[in-house]
């Protein structure tokens, strides 16, 4: 396999140190509009794995913006799969660029949503995804696959619905991602301050948008956001954290393949997480339309978004100074395979200690890495196949959940914790 | 007199507009930096009043920046009274401008603070006003006088300190400025908005420096932000609204010629308000220091409190789409002529309706302006003199209360509600 990864940035930076210790690939090319971020990841790559290790990498300035850069970049280096991991702005260009080039993609965030004109807030419009799954006819016949939210949420958490679905349920009621951590960051002082671990632009899109749920018998409807607070109580230590409804990819993919009654993202915010939030959308801080201000080089326009994003600390910097945990999962609610109730969390966590002493990657960025490269290693390796625009949900779990746990392998721990079922199965 | 009004925004537009009702000066010249904001309040008065009130009145540009410029315009007009009525940074060239130009003074808010470099949350450095109060020796030399603080608040509640001192205490224990009130702004759908009533940039100024508190055994000291939270229920319908401490003139003012045990102001900035002010104190959007960030013309440097402000509607605009009302207030606890325990709030109240009706201002800028305008004409009548940085409450305040209420003066009312002495009298 002969890789293009697009983005050198957070995560492409740890998918690109992982990779080094793997061999299913012959060429791994890291790209960057910024072409001495991918430089800085090979180095990285030399001195901790050696010479030998990094020749198999090269570094690459790339345009994400311009498909037919993408287009030309995956022929110049004969790539057959492209790994997308530049900001979601960029999808459609790199999207297309790689079906031009006719080779292989993945992403681990998928198109962004419009909302909906006239009833944003009970009706889905544009949903995540969309514009993607919109492509599917065109790829199968390319007989080339798009491996569509393959990151860990989503990615590991459809894996995670899949494995549930043919292992451990005979039916499910409700499949509902729960993502919370315990995460903390220091200044220089050792103050506490506020710092998301990642990128606020991103985050506000997430947990201001209308969140999308999943009914079988309504289908797909969207709500005011923070819906459906809930306290849930995580494991590893982490404990209890204030859980609301986001917009996220699983909702839309989920029911396309799994069959449950009901699918919704509960998002652990955290207290104060959602204050700050709600206090800049309610000053209009979290717009992306320019706003005229006055600035030393005179009046300019300014998304006020942006000038958020400019005051907190790059979420890529602040690895070294916080601590904690992040646990990503999925409970599923239902009937085990002998007609009883039942409830189990199957999740992963990342403890940010580790993941610096590993790769030198906070542990956010860290725990969505992982998944592509042990994707495109069942790819490689013939285990998972397919063309057309597909999720992980639509593959078999239990080779990727193997390759992940095995000491041969990845050596990446997950669990499935059986909770009390707490409410009897409904029948919408 | 002949008076030279610096600034004609909100407060300035409605001085003048109320000093069109009276008669106790020759010759009122309006002044701001865009000439057409002066025209404007102007052509006002001649709609309202008439050609021949009107005539008194000139407009002017000036540059508020330049000592120079206020020097300047004070010969050109032969006045013998300066009103500052621009932002508080333009202050040190206005007060030297009229000092230059031999003339008196008069403004409604003092020099800004600098806070203590080592120790800010529980020292003061330079408080607000001790730049002004420096120069006292200078300005009863030049037999003229600077009658600073003389607003609403600090101004009428100064009066009140003198008031409850001359006329209804024997002791005072604490003098505690409380402002708070029921004020609320609609979009143009008639939905509730968040829209600040007065300056956010001053607001924030005033709210997030450590504010400062005097004891007399203490003497003057500061705390964190929002210290000492308290719900004071206001009168006039207001309500109760969470009050907290703030930095304000009022405490460096007060102690210096009334005798109390303890003066605090305390901000009836209720919950909301307070948590949006913290929030973005914690992101870091209050701060003034200049913030690389992207724009439309590329990257610049924009103070982030700047932003905010920019997001955030026009104060000096919402007064059509605003409703309710603001309280401005004194409560003084101690003992009354007779030895007994009393607790006395002094205060007015302005209904926006009204303020509308009148003078086309919304409340909390015509709350400010009618003071300035007694003062005025009571030193043009020879009822208050002096000479020398005086604060309000070095004057009897009779003669002030007096001509505010009477129907032949100003006509505003105040009141002396009497309140439950809520706790013995401290002797820190």
């Amino acid at each position: 396999m002969r890789i293009l990864l697009v983005g050198a940035g957070g995560v492409g930076d740890a998918i690109a140190k992982i990779a080094a210790t793997r061999n299913f690939y012959e060429l791994f090319v890291v790209s960057d509009y910024d072409l001495s971020r991918a430089e800085r990841t090979i180095e990285w790559i030399a001195n901790r794995h050696g010479r030998d290790v990094a020749a198999k990498f090269l570094a690459a300035k790339i345009d994400a913006s311009s498909a037919a850069n993408v287009t030309e970049l995956c022929k110049a280096h004969k790539v057959d799969f492209v790994i997308n991991a530049v900001e979601p702005k960029f999808l459609p260009t790199v999207f297309s660029g790689a079906f031009t080039a006719g080779v292989n993609y993945l992403d681990m965030a998928m198109s962004l949503s419009e909302p909906h004109e006239a009833d944003p807030f009970h009706l889905p419009g544009i949903k995540l995804g969309d514009a993607q799954y919109a492509l599917h006819d065109q790829w199968e016949r390319a007989g080339k696959l798009a491996l569509v939210g393959m990151g860990v949420e989503p990615g590991l958490s459809n894996v995670f619905a899949r494995y549930a679905q043919d292992y451990l349920f005979s039916e499910i009621d409700e499949l509902s991602i729960k993502d919370g951590g315990n995460l903390t960051v220091v200044d220089d002082q050792g103050n506490e301050i506020f710092a998301p671990s990642f990128s606020i632009w991103t985050t506000i899109e997430e947990c201001l948008n209308p969140p999308t749920i999943y009914e079988r018998s309504k289908g797909w409807y969207t709500t005011r956001p923070f819906s459906e607070p809930e306290i849930f109580e995580f494991p590893a230590g982490i404990g209890a954290v204030e859980c609301v409804n986001v917009e996220h990819e699983e909702i839309s993919m989920l029911p396309r393949n799994i069959k449950a009654n009901r699918v919704t993202f509960k998002y652990g915010l955290g207290e104060e997480f959602i204050g700050v939030l709600k206090t800049l959308h309610k000053l209009g801080l979290d717009a992306t339309k320019l706003q005229r201000v006055r600035s030393a080089q005179g009046p300019v326009d300014v998304a006020p978004r942006d000038m958020v994003a400019a005051v907190l600390p790059d979420p890529a910097t602040i690895g070294p100074r916080m601590t904690g945990k992040t646990c990503a999962g999925l409970l599923v609610t239902g009937k085990d395979k002998d007609g009883r109730d039942r409830a189990t969390y199957l999740y992963h966590v990342a403890d940010n200690a580790e993941t610096m002493a590993d790769i030198e990657a906070q542990c956010v960025v860290a725990q969505t890495a992982f998944n592509p490269l042990i994707a495109l290693e069942l790819i490689a390796e013939g285990t998972w196949k397919g063309a057309g625009v597909m999720g992980p949900e639509e593959f078999d779990a239990k080779p990727f959940l193997d390759l992940m746990s095995s000491s041969t392998g990845y050596n990446i721990k997950w669990e499935a914790q059986e909770r009390l079922p707490a409410s009897p199965l409904r029948h919408p």
